[in-house]
């Protein structure tokens, strides 16, 4: 059974299929054109009532939120492909603890940075300047915090890749092709993390496959 | 070894504390004053590098964000207590997306109506009318969402009692103790799934116990 990911092109979509890559599990992308107001269409409602992106099928079984299928696979799957979760009960308490820290302080920054910055344009809205400054200077905050942690573990949770890791991917990658690219580069672990991270062949092959109109 | 729990008066941390007494296991809780910014000084960002509440201590073992600190323990105690992460990896999944949706869309504006009608005279803020208005009219949309789905099932990741329940507790208890309580009064299967999981004897434990300053 191939699993169905609706709306390849957007981010929170790509958390899914890295990971799906990593995990050896076939999938099939199903594209949703978001600029056309397709994640709002009743067939697409049925699939996710909140219309947004993604939804995964797979089979009888329909699931949203791009952590929680993150989650789903990398535990269906825990023995194929790699381990995501970490190997003990407290590994993956702390995979937990960064992915939560990814969900809750970096996500809505850098969603901000990538909206008002890199899609105003195809969106056909008018960039908050106030809201990009206020965006950079609270993700500032918070990737002071990430370069101490990384000077200490190599990855998020310690030193191994999670799902910790890759959750960021998608939104990092907007944010280094924005003119606040020094956020990530200009932090000497942070900067280190993300080389390592984005240069995994299975995001290489998403970012290549996927390519959101910018 | 006894939990010990950071900050029990505040919401989050009642999270925790109510995880932990379902799944029967013993906590201390250690106060920090948030109103005399207790959570900002160096001891308590020690533990909590981002200086918000809570953060356990279980030996040597610190973890923060509430949501995978209740994951950790539904984990680590799978066979104690009450289970609250579902039986099958696809019930899990399921548990995992309404957990989620609870902290992306359902969160935000309940916090923001509890924070500008319960607790703006003790943090000395003007309540913000506008944003008061819009965080309930958000919160409308997805409580729609919430009733069509538990017009279908007990509770909100199938037939059993789990942590997405669990972790809605805190700040609808704030909800139903304001003006805005129509917001879950007012729509039948929202409101039979509240009484149902604010009776339980773990949560009126907690909430009698640890009162906020309002």
């Amino acid at each position: 059974m191939v699993v169905k990911v609706y709306g390849p092109i957007c981010a929170c979509a790509k958390r899914v299929m890295v990971c799906l890559t990593e995990k050896e599990v076939e999938f099939e992308a199903v594209p949703v054109d978001i600029f056309k107001g397709e994640h709002k269409h009743p067939e697409y409602l049925k699939l996710h009532p909140f219309g947004v992106i993604p939804v995964i099928q797979d089979g009888d079984y329909t699931l949203y939120e791009s952590r929680a299928i993150m989650r789903y696979y990398s535990e269906k799957y825990r023995s194929q492909g790699v381990e995501l979760l970490g190997k003990t009960i407290e590994e993956r308490g702390r995979v937990e603890q960064w992915l939560e820290v990814e969900a809750q302080n970096f996500h809505a920054p850098a969603y901000n940075l990538a909206i008002h910055i890199l899609f105003a344009a195809p969106l056909g809205i008018t960039p908050d300047l106030e809201l990009i400054e206020e965006s950079a200077s609270k993700l500032e905050n918070v990737l002071n915090i990430y370069e101490e942690r990384l000077s200490k573990s190599k990855y998020l949770a310690g030193d191994f890749f999670s799902l910790a890791d890759m959750s960021h991917l998608p939104f990092t990658d907007y944010i280094v092709n924005t003119e606040k690219k020094y956020l990530i580069r200009d932090r000497k672990h942070v900067s280190a993390w993300w080389d390592d991270i984005s240069n995994r062949p299975s995001w290489k092959k998403i970012v290549e496959l996927y390519k959101p109109p910018i």
